[in-house]
Order: structure tokens, then sequence, then C-alpha cells
């Protein structure tokens, strides 16, 4: 009998009398299960109404009646009958992607812009009927402070906070707008969010606004991801009928999703969340705010806006505060967006005295390069490769991927979460390149030896006996039949690392175009920041050995993480910081790669290990 | 049988087979009909599930499945059958109340705040891959123009609509705020909306900006008025539960009806509606801002907030352009709203070097007096007499409404739309008394005399004829009942006198008060603006012999009409007179009258004829 698991499209064959979640673990579907299938967790609740055994009493009792109507079911429970289609909520999906969530361990700046001021309005008399705004503003007039403005939420509250503690209150104040008026002494916790909008995750970030601490963070996947995996195809979508509007809605409900997990991971109400700020690259901008992104689809790849956009929250959807505001950190070009200037305001790139530069490698590939005197940056539509996508044996960095490589007599491997292998994430596919390159299994033109070539070479029959296949078709075995999750040999093809040199050819590319437009060498370069989860997984030599990044012999190669998740929380909690990154706009210079005459040589150069 | 109108809660027995119109004729209830009962302009709508013929061919034509499924029928087709809770929708009320809606004469003042602004933006190239805002901030940047700040509605058009016709662009700015970004060369039409919010009636007015001229004017019920005619049962009812909501959302609902109907008279889209600006009591206007206005309803009687308020309108709810501002004008006091502040900018008393007087009585009376040196406001809860509350044989000025009063040999009434007469509207009163008092039907201390005591007086018999009862229970025949709509004698009874004399006694001791604040006699006063529909259609002569005002001896009594409107318009019109409006609120002195020694033996004074 078939099941096929959505979102994921995922399908297999299985015996009739098996649980939904044995069948979904044969078909590498992740589903949350905490009581380890006894019945009792109700954690592994899909949607399979029909080819499923009868209800039973632990679900009836676990399942609401709108979820049973809707043909809810516990995965542990219920049996295939018949052909079926699954659906996994979200909340039953195990979230096991790795998000690199710390970014850089930089001081956040204290700068406070919002603040608790606290006030005592005296009562109203006949002979002074004076309305209760006026009374609090008199009062602080009389305290020689400066005057302020009232949003229509913090009016709201006014009347009757100001009658229920002999008139004390307390201001939450955003410079000099008040956004929320509360009774009493007590003044209230004054939290943020940053958000790093990613093409394929979304990272929202929980802080303290008093103290710029974490309080809490979460991820999710970005659910635009149903409309396409890359931006090219959320951008087509977003011309069909209400695709803007439907990409629109789609981010912000995860965002919405993440403020929920991260305020009561914190026990803290959400309207604590005083303030917003998000970065993305330029297409997740424009979707956020609903602004067309098309004709950054098309030559001369203009975005609609790039500098810094600061609005209510709540007038794109999202439930924070209702009167919070949100600050969309500005971008650069229609392919350097808001998280690459987060990632310059986070490596401060812009005030450095030397040279430095920084690579920010996700979905695509931004670098910037330069120091205080002069800034530079552009993008490579690199990073598919090595977030897995176009490779046969590619995954993301998620349990059961291996993430580091290392061959001697025999290959071994490590994957992240100590599971059977079932792909290779970046980090791993560079160190696997790299290590066959040094052996010899892979040649400088990045050809797959054959088994003859690697004998002659001297290889050990270890390694030898992985090759499969000739030519066009020839493969290296990385695992085999009897480790892999699937039950299948985990092969990198000859295609495979046709795909990586493409991606590390751009990447690399990028680099060299950018310090010739500076009229510099490698060795002026004191400083690399390796941004992203990958920068932060990735073996730097390895790096080097393959040709991604030059050799930086006076450079530090200092791995920061999700940099620009930094910067959108640099921003949330400093003023100056977003005034900071409000100026790189117009500071950082922004090359296009595909308008030089140069770029394609150095590419087919690059390609080359 | 009996049928039941609502929402007016009128009831009355019908025969059975007459048509709920025919009932409704016979009820008082007027309801829309142009084809006079033949069923097919269909503008009888009428909610009458039960208790009613089956429905005709004619009906099922004129009405949608919807309306259908709602129990609509047409009044005019449908016969009684049984007893009837028949509901009029609001399409189908005849609305003849006469909302004085044209005002001041004075002319608008010119001072444009919104402006259209052509510009071309130049198009991209691949090296000067510049954003599509910021090459529209580049291009007016070289033309020496200020910057401006774009909103996310016109954001959002920017993208498309820089792409339509090379790049020429017309920008709709309200001060240097982009509101609205169309293509092309065709500069669109801006428009704004006065509103004036009363407890009643709400009046709207649709004003061309480029002009300052008025394009249509539609008025409604307050849809308020189901929660209570006065702001005291308004107060009462914003406590309950979600009170406060409700409230909220019916003026609003109240207010897009308007902006719907003006616009569709116009011929214009609600969206070229670019600016609003709303004037009412301080009751009015803390329920359109979902401000609890409970505070007014308690000793020492203080607002919420008195000062001016700005935001967006769709905030509110209301619907026009989507980024368009609103500003309430500011109030004076919890009892002097900015429906006053209005009447005095409409009257410019606060820049006259003469004294002057303006009093508007319309639910409640609101007066001010003064000059640019010094001027004073009070407030008295006068007015629900002229507006026919509380009198057996009041009603508002509406068709059947005796509205004019002569007594020579005998009486003689004139009615609004000549209609038979249904009842006495506020200029009515004020005439009858003063003629019943003339000719002494009517005693100084306000006691109707007997027969007897006319006749000893030499009354001609026609008039002594006409009195009724005796004692406290006496009353005087104002229209037989062959000549009275209802087939009964309309009678104004000893106690209507008692409520007309607490009513004009309120409003002369606030006056005769204000000036004694003053330290003026009536001689120093040189304009009396009467505002409202009462001040309008008074016999100024008349009120003066009842003493509802004082006798001016220099002053010209000046009938302003809605003054108050006038003012919505001049502030929608003039940045300058927003200011000026925006400053009243401090320069305005408010008198609470409760709370002065002197009023109750005053009141008790001006109560005498």
């Amino acid at each position: 009998m078939k099941i096929r698991f959505q979102p994921y499209g995922v399908a297999t064959q299985v015996e009739p009398g098996i649980t939904l979640l044995q069948a979904a673990q044969q078909a590498g579907v992740e589903i949350e299960s905490v009581c380890n299938g006894k019945g009792t967790c109700g954690k592994c609740r899909i949607i399979a109404p029909h080819g499923v055994s009868p209800l039973t009493a632990l679900e009836a009792r676990a399942l609401s009646e709108v979820e049973l109507a809707q043909g809810y079911r516990l995965a542990c429970q219920a049996t295939v009958t018949g052909d079926v289609e699954a659906v996994v909520p979200e909340e039953s999906r195990r979230s096991r992607v790795s998000i690199l969530v710390d970014g850089l361990q930089s001081e956040l700046p204290q700068d406070p812009w919002l603040r608790v001021e606290a006030v005592q309005v005296p009562e109203p008399s006949l002979e002074h009927q004076i309305g209760d705004l006026e009374r609090l503003e008199q009062v602080r007039a009389n305290a020689g402070l400066e005057p302020i403005s009232m949003t229509l939420y913090a009016l709201r509250q006014l009347p009757q906070a100001v009658r229920q503690v002999g008139g004390v209150l307390q201001l939450v104040m955003a410079d000099q707008v008040v956004l929320e008026v509360l009774p009493g002494t007590e003044p209230p916790r004054l939290l943020g969010m940053a958000f790093d909008i990613g093409t394929t995750t979304i990272a929202g970030y929980l802080i303290d606004l008093a103290t710029c601490t974490q309080l809490a963070v979460a991820s999710r996947l970005n659910p635009q991801t149903q409309q396409g995996d890359d931006v090219i195809s959320r951008i087509e979508f977003s011309e069909r009928g209400d695709g803007l509007v439907v990409l629109q809605r789609q981010v912000v409900e995860a965002i919405n999703a993440i403020i929920n997990d991260t305020t009561t991971q914190a026990g803290v109400a959400r309207e604590s969340v005083y303030g917003i700020t998000l970065v993305g690259n330029t297409t997740m901008t424009h979707l956020l705010l609903g602004v067309s992104p098309t004709a950054m689809a098309q030559t001369p790849y203009v975005p609609a806006f790039a500098e810094m956009r600061s609005l209510c929250a709540a007038d794109l959807g999202i439930r924070a505060h209702p009167e919070a505001p949100a600050w969309i950190l500005p971008n650069i070009a229609g392919w350097v967006g808001a998280d690459t200037t987060a990632v310059i305001l986070a490596t401060d790139l812009q005030n450095q005295s030397e040279l430095a530069l920084a690579v920010d490698i996700g979905t695509n590939g931004e670098m910037a390069l330069g120091s205080a005197e002069r800034l530079i940056a552009c993008s490579t539509a690199a990073g598919p490769a090595f977030e897995g996508a176009h490779l046969s044996c590619g995954m993301r960095a998620a349990d059961g991927a291996v993430d580091a490589v290392r061959i001697g007599d025999d290959l071994i491997w490590h994957t992240i979460g100590e599971a059977p292998p079932r792909g290779i994430c970046g980090s791993g596919l560079v160190d696997l390149s790299a290590e066959l390159l040094r052996v010899g299994v892979v040649s400088k033109s990045g050809m797959l030896n054959s088994a003859d070539e690697q004998r002659a070479l001297g290889l050990p029959e270890a390694l030898v006996t992985r090759t499969r296949g000739e030519g066009r078709q020839r493969a290296f075995m990385v695992a085999g039949a009897a480790e892999g999750a699937g039950g299948r040999e985990l092969l990198i093809t000859q295609r495979d690392i046709r795909e990586l040199q493409l991606a590390k050819g751009a990447i690399r590319a990028g680099v060299e175009i950018m310090m010739r437009e500076l009229g510099i060498t490698a060795d002026a370069v004191r400083r690399v920041y390796l941004a992203g989860a990958f920068g932060n997984y990735i073996n730097p030599e390895n790096a080097v050995a393959i040709g991604l990044i030059p050799s930086f012999p006076n450079a530090d190669l200092l791995p920061v993480g999700n940099a620009a998740g930094s910067g959108a929380k640099m921003a949330l909690c400093s003023a100056s910081a977003r005034k900071e990154a409000a100026c790189l706009t117009s500071h950082v210079e922004y090359i296009e790669l595909s308008g030089r005459p140069d770029f394609q040589d150095q590419f087919a150069e690059s390609m080359l290990f």
C-alpha cells in the first residue's frame, strides 16, 4: 500500500497494519513523538481521514472534536488499511534543522530608545476641570520634561489607568511617543524582537531591551517555501493573482508563530514586545512589506526600494504590542539585501581601519569587502549547493547529515546527531571534496578518477572500491547501504562535484573581482568573517583547499555564525546602530557581477580546484 | 391585528389585508416609495418574515436570494395576515428630517495642505542599479525639492506605476508625505470630507480641496441612537461589556455610509477622499476614538482628552483613501466639545475686537461669549426640549412639524412640508409660547390661564375654547382632531410649558452668568450668532420675548446655520485653520455652571417668562 506525506510530497510503499508513525520513519519523515508511540503524549498528530484503522479510545481522549472532524489522528495509533494521503501539521513536524542563532558574541550597544517613565497625575476638580491627558501633560511640563504624543492605544488606556492607583502611572515611551499607559508603581518589562528572514528559515530572537540580553530564540521554516525554494520562484509566484498577498501573509504568519514560541518560552506576553527589527534579502524584505519584487528578476535587477523602512508592526499584520514600531533594515541592492546590511553592521566593516572581508553563504552568497575608507559588496547565486539543493546527495544541516569527512586509509565520516547518514550538508561537502582532491580521487579539473586511475596513483583499495559507474555516471560511495538511513548507498556523483565547482567558483570569482575593484591582493586583507550556518561549521583550511576562498596569508578567519541576526539584534537594541544601518545603503558600493566583462573569465578560472 | 415597526418601536392595530406600506403610513412611519406602491421601484424594502402574505412574482424579481432568506419583502406588496414585527432597514427609511447643512457662507480659507506633484523618474541601468524609490528621491533632490517620506500604500504602488508611462508619476502629497503614486500625466482630484457628528444626526460634506468648494452633502441618523437618545445613556451603554466597541463601530458605520452617499452623488471614488476632519460634542469625539467617556458623567465631569487628535482615518475603520489623515478638532471641556470649537472657528470669535456671543442649541446648548481679549464658554443640558424630547407635543423639525405660529383672532399655524400637523418643533415652540404669552393665554409665571381667566382678559372665544382640562392637567389645543395627522388634537400641555421654561431658563442663565463673568451688560454685545438648525429657523424677536436670550440692544442677531459643520470644513481646507483650532482648547476658558453658587438663583429667575 502507498502512503504519501504532505507537505513534503514524500511517498513510500508500506505493509498494511503498520502505524502511520512507523510509515513516516520508513519514509524519512520526522514526526514529534515524546512518549515513544505509547499514545499518551498526543504530540504525533497527523491528518489522515482515509485508509486508516478506526479511532481508538486513546485518540478520542487526546483529540478535540474539531480536530476529529478535520481527520486528525495520532500517528502512533492509526494503522494503515489502504492507500493513505497524510498531512503532517506544523505542530507535529520535528524541526531538527540546525539554525545558527547565536551569532556574533559582540556586546550589544547600550543605547536605549525605549524607556519607562513614572508619573503621578493629580486629581481633577470642579474648579480645574482639566482632561486626563492635559493633566498628565501639565505635570510633566511642570517637571521640565519634553512634550509627549500619545498613541490611540495608550489614550484608550488612560482614563481607566489614571483612576486606579491614585493617578500613579507607568508610561512606556519610544522617544517621546507613549505606546502604553499602565497604572501603579510596577514598571513593565521592555522586550523586543529581532528577525532574520531567510529564504528557507526564519529566526527570531526575543531580547530584553533594558539589559540587551537574549531571553529566547526560535526558528521556523519560511512557509513561502511552499511556493518555491528560491527567490526567483517566489518572485514568479508573486506575479500571479493574489500571489503577493499570499506570500506577505505567509511570512507574517511565521513571524507571529515565532513571537508566540519565544514569548511562551520566556513566559511573557506578546504585548510586551514593544519594537521589532527585521532583516532579510531584498526579495524577502519586499515580500514582507507586500511590495512587488518583480523588477529584481529582470535586468537591470532593481528593487522598488532600498532605504530603511519604519512603520507600525501591526500594519503588516504582526501581532506584538499594537503600537510597536517595526524597522526593516535597508537593502543595498536587488541582490544584496538587509541581511547583508546586518552582517556589515555586526562585523563593523564600515568602521574598520584595515581591510576585511565578510562572506555570508545562505541560499545565496553575499560578500562585502573593504574598510572605513571604501566598502563594496556583491552577490552570487551560489548558495543552494551548500544547502543541499541540486545535489543528489545534498541535504540541509540536519540530523543524519554528513558534516565532516577525513580520509586516511579509508574514508571516515561524522553526522549531525550521530544519526545514520542520510545525505551531505555544506560543511561535509567542503571537507569531502577537499579530501578527495588531496588524496587524488578527484583531479584539479574536478574529474572523479576511475578505479584504475586511482590505483595508478597508489590509493588504498578501501577507497578505490568505493568508485561506482563510469564517465559522467561515475560516483563515489561515501557510506555503504548497511550504514545509511535509507538502506541505500550514499554517493557523491560526478554531477554533484560539478555543481559544487559552479557554486564555489561563483563565490571565489566574486571575491577576486572585489579585490580587483579595490586594487588589492589577498595579503592586504586582515580579517575574514565567515557568516551563516555554513560559515560557522566549515573547516576554513578545506575551504581554502578547494579554492572557495583565496588563501589570505595575513588574515584571521573568523566564523561569526548568524551575523545577520546579530546585526538585527544590534539595530533592535540601539537607535544609533539603526542610524548607522540606515546610512549603510548609500555608503556601500554595489558591484553587479553580471555587468562586468571580466566576470565570466574569472568564473571559469575559479571553477577549477 | 397588531403591527410593530422597528427600530422606531411604533405599534398600531390594523385590518388584515392592508399592505405593510399602508400600515406604515397609518402608524406614521415613513418608508421610501418612488413608484407609489406599484411594486416596480423596489425602494420600499422591509424585513417581515412572519404574519404576511406569500411572496409575489414582483417581489421575487426585485429582491436577491440573500435578501429573501433574510425575510425582506416589498412593503407595498406584502399584506398583513397576522401579527407582524417589521424592521425598516436603513435604506428604506425616508430621511425627511431637515438637517441644516449649509452653515456659514463665509469663504473657506485657501491654504492647501494637500497637493499633486508631477515627477519623471529616470530608468535604471545595470551601471546604476538604483531602486525605484531612490531614483525618485534623486530626481527630486536634483530639482532642489525637500525630501519626502512614502507611506506603505504608496510604496506598494510605486514599482508598477513607475514602469507604466515612461516613469511619469503624479504624487499626492500631504505636506512631505506621499499618500499615493499614480502613473501618467493626469493629476487626480483631491477631495476631503468634513463631518459634524451630532448626538442625533451626523452630517458629512464632500469638499474639493483644490477649489475649496462643496461637491455633495449627506446626513444620517446617528446609529448610536439605538443605544439611547442622549449622551448620558450612551455613556452608560459604553460601560457595559463591549459597549464602547459597539458605539465606536456604529458611528464609523454611519461615517462610511455618508462617504458612500456623497462620493456616489458626486460620481467619485471614496479613495479620492485624502483627508477628513471631524467635530462633535466631547462624548461623540470620545466614542469616535473608542476612548471611554465615563468620567464625564461623574463630577468633576472631565474628559479623557481635550486636545486635537490627528491619526490615520483607516485606524478608526473609516474607509476613504487608506492613508488619509483624520483630524478630530479639540474639545474645550467635558460638556463643551469639538463642535463648539468649530462654531468658534467658523464665527471667528477668538479674533473679534468687539464682544460677540455664539449660541448653539442642539441636543445640548453650548455658548461662547467674548472677543480676542478673553473668550469663555459654557454648556447647559437645555436642548432636548427644542428637539422635541420630553414634550407631549414635541417632535424634530420634520414634515408635519408646526414650525411657526401667529395669534390674531384665532391661532394660525404653519407646518414643515405643508403637511397635516403631527407635533411642534423648536422654532414653532418658541413662536407658540411667545404668542400665548403676548395675548395672555399663558402668564408670566408660565401658568396656562383657565377659560374663565382668559375671558376676563378679553380674549376672543376662538382662543378661549381651545383650553382643555384643569390645573396641572390643563392644556391648549393647537390643532383640532380634523386637522391633525393622527386624527387627534395637537395639544401643548401645562407640563410642556414647564419643560420649555426649564430649557430656556438654563440657556438664559448661562448667558447671564457669562456676561457677569466678563463683567459686561447686554448692551456691550455687538453680534449674536444663532447656530444650529434651531438657531437658523427661530424667530429672534420671539426668542427675546420668551426670554430665551436677553435683549441685546446694540447687537446684530445672525442665524449662522450649522456653524459646527462650517468650522469642520474650514479645518479641512486649511492647515492654518486647524492650527488655530488646536490653540482654541487652551485659549477658551470653560465655565462650569454647576460649580457656581449663583447658578441656581439665576436659573430660577430665568425660568420666568
